[in-house]
């Protein structure tokens, strides 16, 4: 038997399709527990600030606040949204409100969806008196360059008569004027912090529109006309507020919502954009767990070569070797590009897949592979001696 | 870096269809060395005594011997046959004279196929003074009961007239008599052992015909002819020994060879049937160099259920248990009843598939993904400071 008892935290991400962190993290911990049963275990489900990212931080911490009124889904239908309050925090998610998972399939629709909904709840938790408030980006519906964010939160958006326009980018090629003299003041004493792993700028080939307008319903035509909405948008948005964010990184993230805020950054108390895994382990208290901790087992659905661009497992990765703790991470599908890339940092990739099967019969096995693959990783940690 | 060196035992059997057990091995012990490069690592393939085992122990030393003559494939045509040499030891393959591998999938012919050809080689095996042989069984295309074998060693089968019957089991209905009278007497300083894994006897439900028939090209009445041959044959055989072979534990292996070989089991200086990977294991000197490791990695193409029934991997983790030795079980394609298995002997099972794909694409993937098997668990082994 083992002496040694080792601090193990475990912080996967989702297995998107499959499971959410929340459970990765408990196939894991058991898999874990069945072959050293001993060994102290800390569970900080993780996520990279788009959809899932509330019940994540809300495994370490936090209440539910419920608005107390409806708010707008993306076509305008009211909706029961809620944002996390922790501490000082407020953390609101953009999929819950304006996310493309509130839409069936059919019901997708690039040109009039609106991150409205998004902007009442951030509305509602500075009406509550949250000063600290977190944005999780992700999973939007939307490609309005967050224009019914900034409406929701006292700016207009004119055509050429000097009404307000209809909801939804498409409505953006009769855009004439922005007003942001209406803008709620309150936004003075706000801290605010966009969590958003996307690097795509506003517009052009690796834009809001063309990126992601296909998978929000755009057809090819309609990815060009939002694309020229949103350079119109862009216009008019950056002479108002006096500032160029069309090229900045990640402006084009959730339908150019970033590009949006950040037109308006100087009027909150404080504006920064951040990588969402950052954020969520900062929420979490990941870095205090991780330097009392021996091991760290994370994972992700998919290990491959996007695996390096600031998702979870490459962000647990470096953090892991910087602070000299050995990591594990267990991927659903895993490419010998993501080995070697999280190799890079020190990390080991076991994938859970135990034979050759279907992606379907992979995706529907639940968590017992997952934990069958924990169980198998401990057991070869202790082979030798290791952790005695 | 790791100041201990490890002894490192790689023995796993082939991945059928796909490497076999040297290309395992070598892929093997290539993944270990990346992430350990200071490790000593010893090869020894291994095989379950059907086709391939040969070369597995040539892997560890041996001359191959080629006929002087021509001997006989399955249906009658000449064929160059070798056996493998090494020290006292002559060593037969079945499959190679008288295997399914020889014939062409429309040529299978489960009546007519003999096992003449590897009666051959066993006698020129004698003849040019080998004393010790080993004859391993499996692969076989034939279902005559030994019967060519044994003519091919001096016995005759006879018909009503007094005439030498024509090869296969499809003839044997036929037989009247069988003189062993002519039999070599030079058997008489042979020790001839038997490595099969097959436990069925010779007749019935679970007999030769009716279990390995269907893959040897015989249809349904085809199997139900030659199992009543096969009875038929018993009896005048078993009366000509005075020995009653039919209900022998493994007596259906190879279409009844074994029976065959039961019978005249008292002429040879001493006669064994032995579980092929344990035969294989003592001409490889497995045990002395398990006796010497730290840790034996092993693997068979599949890891499920019928793992337990005397399979390498099997073999391996048991006498890696009784000898102390650590035991990793590398698997192409792995089930929970085959983790189990071989975790009562202590063995941690590694499966290699990386993502969902299809069995075709697992099977061409050649030992890419076995090397970073082996890497991932030389990693894993080491990750908290074992071996060092």
């Amino acid at each position: 038997m083992d002496a040694r008892v080792l601090q193990v935290l475990v912080a996967p991400d989702s297995f998107k399709g499959s499971l959410d962190p929340l459970a990765v993290a408990r196939g894991l911990a058991d898999g874990w527990r069945r072959a050293r049963p001993l060994d102290e275990i800390r569970l900080i489900p993780l996520a990279d600030g788009g959809e899932g990212t509330l019940e994540a931080i809300k495994a370490t911490g936090g209440d539910w606040i419920e608005l107390p009124v409806h708010a707008r889904d993306p076509l305008g239908r009211p909706l029961r949204a809620t944002f996390l309050r922790r501490g000082e925090q407020g953390i609101v998610e953009m999929a819950s409100a304006s996310g493309l998972s509130r839409l069936a399939v059919d019901e997708r629709d690039a040109m009039a969806a609106s991150t409205f909904g998004t902007g009442q709840v951030l509305a509602a938790a500075i009406g509550l008196g949250v000063r600290q408030v977190v944005i999780g980006l992700g999973g939007s519906a939307t490609t309005d360059g967050g224009s019914g964010l900034l409406t929701a939160l006292g700016a207009r958006f004119l055509d050429e008569q000097g009404k307000d326009l209809p909801s939804g980018g498409g409505a953006l090629e009769r855009l004439a004027a922005v007003e942001l003299d209406e803008l709620s003041p309150v936004l003075g004493e706000v801290h605010l912090t966009v969590a958003s792993d996307v690097t795509n700028s506003l517009l052009g080939e690796r834009g809001a529109a063309a990126t992601y307008g296909p998978q929000k319903g755009a057809d090819e035509e309609q990815v060009a006309r939002l694309d020229a909405n949103l350079a119109h948008y862009a216009d008019i948005l950056e002479r108002a507020a006096g500032r160029v964010v069309r090229d900045e990184s990640g402006s084009g993230a959730a339908g150019g919502t970033t590009a949006g805020l950040l037109a308006i950054a100087d009027r909150f108390a404080s504006f920064q954009v951040r990588p969402g895994v950052d954020v969520v382990m900062e929420l979490t208290g990941f870095d205090e767990a991780l330097a009392a901790s021996d091991l760290v087992l994370t994972g992700e659905g998919r290990v491959d070569d996007q695996t390096s661009f600031g998702k979870t497992a490459m962000g647990v990765a470096r953090r892991a070797r910087a602070t000299g703790v050995a990591c594990i991470c267990f991927g659903g599908g895993v490419l010998p590009e993501g080995i070697a890339a999280l190799a890079e940092q020190g990390a080991v990739v076991v994938p859970i897949t135990e034979r050759p099967m279907s992606l379907e019969e992979a995706m529907s096995a639940g968590a017992a592979p997952l934990t069958r693959a924990a169980e198998r990783a401990a057991r070869l940690v202790t082979m030798l001696g290791a952790g005695r």
